[in-house]
């Protein structure tokens, strides 16, 4: 694909999707609404226990508690014959409060820390029209398959656009980020999410939700002074993800954390079983502790038969008392 | 389980369980020879060298030759027609000599590090008498399933005491560790042990022994400065784990190193079959180098058919050079 | 084996040798080269893209290029019935060049960081004939089955030479390195290479590649400053390396970076399926992150259907920022 078909499209677009983009950067559009509706549908069996009202309406850049079940299965159209997906990703910057007393000018996609967790079903086409208003050079990097051209490592200068094309395969819980180097740095800032990829038959209904673990190094030392669970530290320990009781829960996992180089994912009181990469439909083993190094994923699922608040966390204390913490608060 | 029915039990607790804790302070209990002689009959077809006497008999807080092999089943009580098995657990603290230059302050239960390894059947009853001697607050948090208020989140002071009461499952190798925070503290100074469930058909015979990587920060910079298996530095260099050729070892590994994210356990001039969690009865695959996050253990069978000594360590060389390095000697 | 025994080899090795070993050292030797065309027989169906003159031609102390496929099969002897391959290996020292600015005086094994890459077939006794001109006590220990006294943890003094001679067994990927304390240091200086235990039954036909991942800690403060695949900072990066499209590609992955405790490898736009160390004939899973501690080595197949630059590297991305970072250049 020449820089000149590039180019083109870039400026095609820029011209006619910009309005669009600024519907996206500001909340959700009204097809994605739709098929949010659709896939809570599919899924009619499984009960979401209310979110308190003062979390759910909340607009802030980094809501936690809105990132946990929130699916961006885009735009779909149909051509020749087969599902296209459209998204849009806008690059912008902005800062957050990692807590009462420190900030961190962030970088991001679509305005949240992680970004949108992209889903679509193997063998869709994927396209995602990209905009950078991040005031750096940046890209939009995919873990799956697809033509070099579309491998996202080609800078794409500040209030530049370009369009990502591929067929979504294989299945499994995937990412997406910022190739710009220094790498760590862009994924440091906030350029990362979850692209999850489901298999052609769906899995078994569940509650699912998405925890990406991350690190911020807020004084720039290449260390990492706070962690957390899709974006704020501490912010499920504070206010405790709601679970019914005797209820599957799948859990996409990611660890995006930079300058350490694993973290374990752990839950209290329970047993997950393991669904590597989120790429088989049986899992591979059980236990309550594992280890993944920077941009490992998986499917974790767990049923808490009792009611109460039992903790999450990687087992490197450190990283849990640094903010990767939270609690699972389970209801009858 | 409210406050009110727990400070009734830790109050009836302290009058009437004081002197049992005070014996198994000092050593072992009557009832604990006792199951410990029903364990080795169960595996009498398993044979374990002499320890030298100069090393079975030393009565010192941390001695990694008694850890070893050293399984605590507790006492055994018949209630409502199934099995209970009781724990005594006081938390204490000592210092330790980890070289002959360095002494370090340790905080521990039942006086030792690692702790007992608390060994059970899956179904039963597991009670734990828990006697906070420690001079701050220190809770006992199991892995494995429970109730939230099972979970030994909740600080117990200074000369107080908890039950923990629980159903055991599912089989594995577990742990347990103090949860207060700051937890990666708590753990770094020795608050652990390991908790395995059997399965309900035993596993087969073997030479069982439990290896517990740990490391020591002691200038408290946030680095370990020293690691060692079963509590102290180098010592199983200097006094080889003697093992027969061509019986079945099986090692219970964890690994409760705080502050670096991963190790390794590998052995010298052998594979081993693992299983992982020790959650399944036959092995996933086999190696001779295996990563472990902090809080994952395995049960790692080997055969030895060569006489001689066998280095094992984690192969991130610097843990072993600062004192996470043992040998077997397989003997005919 | 007494001291005694090995003393009076290498006595007889160091008269009866010394010729050869000088072949060997300068370059590879006739034998060599005839098991490597043997090698490139059975492999009939597997082309190579050509290497570009000035890569292949080269004879530099680490060419990554030229380790890249370079078995070395040793030479084959018939003795009592069964094939004996010997090899033979000279601890040298050199200083490398990692970038323009930054020499490194290494230590190493045949003048090659990694050493060369011993393979051999499940059951060929295996006989290493080491010298040892490298200025200090260094020794060749070996992953794999074999007998205390050939386990390489003796140092072999400045000017002296050893024989180890084992029986290759289990197949897998293996590796060699230098057992001489503060391991790390011999390590990181460069004394390390893959041992390839072949299954009794060939894989099949593929374009076979090593990859050791390693770390350079220049300053000596116990920290890599830099990171490589096969010796050199960023090379592949600069050569990419060429493979055929739709040609399965197998590669022989080892992290042998000390100091940093583990490290991932990721391929873009692909997925790999892993065969854990080397030790199953059909893979565990699939993914395109894999985490690796220390001497963790794997073998990792897949197939690249689109042309084009795709990059391979640890997704702990300032590994990768500091040199290890490569590219595959797929070509029709």
């Amino acid at each position: 694909m020449s820089n000149q078909f590039f180019e083109g499209r870039e400026k095609l677009w820029n011209r006619r999707e910009l309005l669009k983009l600024g519907l996206v950067g500001a909340g959700m559009t009204g097809t994605a609404a739709l098929w949010r509706m659709f896939d809570s549908q599919k899924q009619s069996r499984v009960r979401i226990p209310p979110i308190e009202a003062n979390n759910a309406d909340k607009a802030e850049l980094v809501n936690p508690m809105k990132v946990l079940r929130d699916f961006d299965y885009g735009t779909v159209k149909q051509e020749n014959g087969r599902s296209v997906r459209e998204f849009h990703i806008t690059v912008g910057t902005s800062t957050i409060q990692l807590n009462s007393a420190v900030t961190f000018n962030s970088w991001n996609f679509n305005g949240r820390i992680p970004g949108p967790t992209l889903r679509v079903k193997q063998g869709d086409r994927v396209r995602v029209f990209f905009l950078n208003k991040g005031g750096h050079s940046h890209s939009m990097h995919f873990h799956g398959f697809h033509k070099s051209e579309m491998d996202g490592v080609r800078p794409i200068r500040n209030n530049s656009a370009t369009v990502y094309e591929f067929d979504a395969e294989p299945y499994g819980v995937h990412l997406y980020h910022c190739h710009i180097e220094p790498v760590n740095r862009h994924i440091g800032k906030g350029l990362y999410g979850m692209f999850i990829i489901d298999p052609p038959k769906p899995r078994p209904p569940a509650d699912e939700m998405v925890l990406v673990m991350a690190g911020y190094d807020v004084n720039e030392d290449n260390r990492n002074e706070f962690y957390a669970f899709n974006g704020l530290p501490r912010y499920y320990m504070n206010n405790p993800i709601r679970i019914y009781q005797n209820q599957l829960v799948r859990l996409y996992v990611l660890n995006m954390i930079e300058l350490d180089p694993a973290a374990t994912f752990h839950v209290h009181a329970n047993m997950f079983s393991v669904y590597p990469t989120g790429m088989t439909l049986t899992p591979s083993h059980q236990t309550d502790v594992i280890t993944m190094g920077t941009a490992e994923r998986h499917i974790l699922e767990l049923t808490y038969r009792n009611l109460g608040k039992y903790m999450f966390h990687p087992h490197q204390d450190i990283f849990a008392q640094n903010g990767c913490m939270g609690q699972f608060e389970v209801v009858s």
